[in-house]
């Protein structure tokens, strides 16, 4: 089985499992974020780990639903929070419909996701139940720790850590752990995959700050410095503040180029741009040791390392 | 055992168990509005229903309070849909706080509704989950369909009945289901619990209509046509129009109290006040033949009939 084998079943089991009901007008939108697209990397990583474990997919696919059906719910939510007008290019849903109708088929989602959870008929119902209803609330935690944010003076590289831990890597966690108990693994196993998985959710996230202002415009396909323009508190910007350099300063030139290319220049004559790639490095190394841990355990984590490499656009 | 007795249960374990976490931005607006107060209706309706089955209340103790804090979060979230600056006389979370603070806390509430769910270690819990689960469907489903009758140039009866029933009495049938449940019913006798409530809500729902319109203000503490001010789609707006009457001819007149009265005088003279009543006392009349069936199947229902006469503002 491969990746994209695996996406094929789940794309499948996703489109026979369309929401449906009245009125119509609640469950487009529903039907129409989840059609938007995206490399469904949270339901790929259910199905990996389970396949990892020993497990077959058949059990896991409600559990890869109930994911990505709360990740779509937080992107709704999201983009109403963030007054987003696109998402992957299109309309976001309270753009093209209005916002009560983006908040209440976002709230639905949430229920639809649990709908899913309830459909899953594999060992260990009471854990996965509870590492989602926890992973629910530190998602919503990670949300408003990145809006108070905003509001503050000075945040710690800890808070930044925490924030973007809450935000996204917990739910890659647990996927990773779902998975891996439908597909059998013990509490101590699964709890393996889960460390796994947050370790390459934070990975991730430092290498996308990276990118977004370091990175080679013809491979990512944008502007680097898109964050620092827009004055968003990312990493660099945090552990700017923390070294005490002047960052407000150089955001305050008006033109935007200029706020860029000064800014930019700046992190580098102070290494951030190495600080950063090192941190993202360091999260690399501690999932490389999971993964070792894993094979230890006799983990057949084939699939689960060329699901990593993918997303991290590695080639295999 | 007295309603009084059991108000004063049911608080003492909702302050027990209080939101708790960080960011505090994020759970101080959830305890906010759980401390607004109330009659706590749907909570009373767990226990009371739970008893009537001949349960003790602890088991059902999480399951009131996961219809509670439900019921807070559509609370939290209608608020905002309708821009409402005020809940029981004081500042909606979104005007206290933000609207992004009030999706996101919304949200939070929603899981936590789960978790208190999760919580119950009583009989049937999967009978227990799927009943939440369809009811959280469905009152999202009655707020969209309340939103789009706004839209709408024609409603029958049929729809708004149907509206009503989703937005409001789905959620007491919920909570009578859950209790008597809880509380050693079968499915077949919980489901007249869950009938019952139903009638009892949709009657109630449509007294308040009536209420509104042609209340004794001394008693109601508001002035009548407060709905028919505010252009609501009432139950007595949908049978003027479909009676062809030209309500919005009526509804034209510039001067508020003009508006009100003349609106007034006109239902009352094409009896539309007294066909109201009687839909009411119709929907009161199916809770009696509910609790007939009940008692004939030896439930102990006297708390019950205390709860609902209570709530409908009779003596006891």
């Amino acid at each position: 089985m491969s990746i994209h084998q695996l996406f094929s079943q789940y794309e499948n089991y996703r489109k026979s499992q369309l929401f449906f009901g009245n009125p119509e007008t609640l469950y487009a939108p529903m039907n129409y974020i989840m059609d938007l697209g995206g490399k469904r990397a949270r339901p790929l990583l259910v199905l990996s780990s389970c396949i990892s474990a020993g497990g077959e997919i058949n059990s896991a696919l409600p559990l890869a639903q109930a994911i990505e059906v709360f990740h779509n719910f937080t992107l709704l939510h999201d983009d109403i929070m963030d007054n987003a007008p696109l998402r992957r290019g299109k309309p976001t849903v309270h753009e093209k419909w209005d916002m009560p109708t983006a908040i209440l088929a976002g709230d639905n989602m949430l229920v639809a996701a649990y709908e899913f959870l309830m459909n899953y008929s594999g060992p260990e119902k009471e854990r996965i139940f509870s590492i989602f209803n926890k992973t629910g609330r530190e998602v919503c935690e990670g949300q408003q720790m990145d809006m108070d944010f905003s509001q503050k003076d000075h945040v710690t590289e800890a808070e930044y850590l925490k924030m973007i831990e809450l935000k996204t890597a917990v739910l890659l966690g647990c996927a990773a752990f779902m998975g891996a108990t439908a597909g059998g693994s013990d509490e101590e196993t699964a709890k393996l995959y889960y460390d796994l998985a947050i370790h390459v959710g934070l990975s991730f996230q430092l290498n996308d700050d990276w990118l977004d202002a370091f990175g080679n415009p013809e491979k990512t396909g944008k502007q680097p410095g898109g964050d620092i323009a827009e004055g968003k508190k990312t990493w660099l910007y945090i552990a700017a503040k923390n070294k005490e350099l002047p960052i407000d300063e150089w955001f305050k030139n008006q033109n935007v180029e200029e706020r860029i290319s000064i800014t930019l220049e700046a992190l580098k004559a102070h290494a951030l741009d190495a600080e950063l790639k090192q941190l993202a490095a360091s999260y690399e190394e501690k999932a490389n040791q999971d993964i070792k841990l894993l094979k230890a355990r006799n983990q057949n984590t084939a699939i689960l390392e060329e699901l990593i490499d993918m997303l991290a656009g590695r080639e295999h």
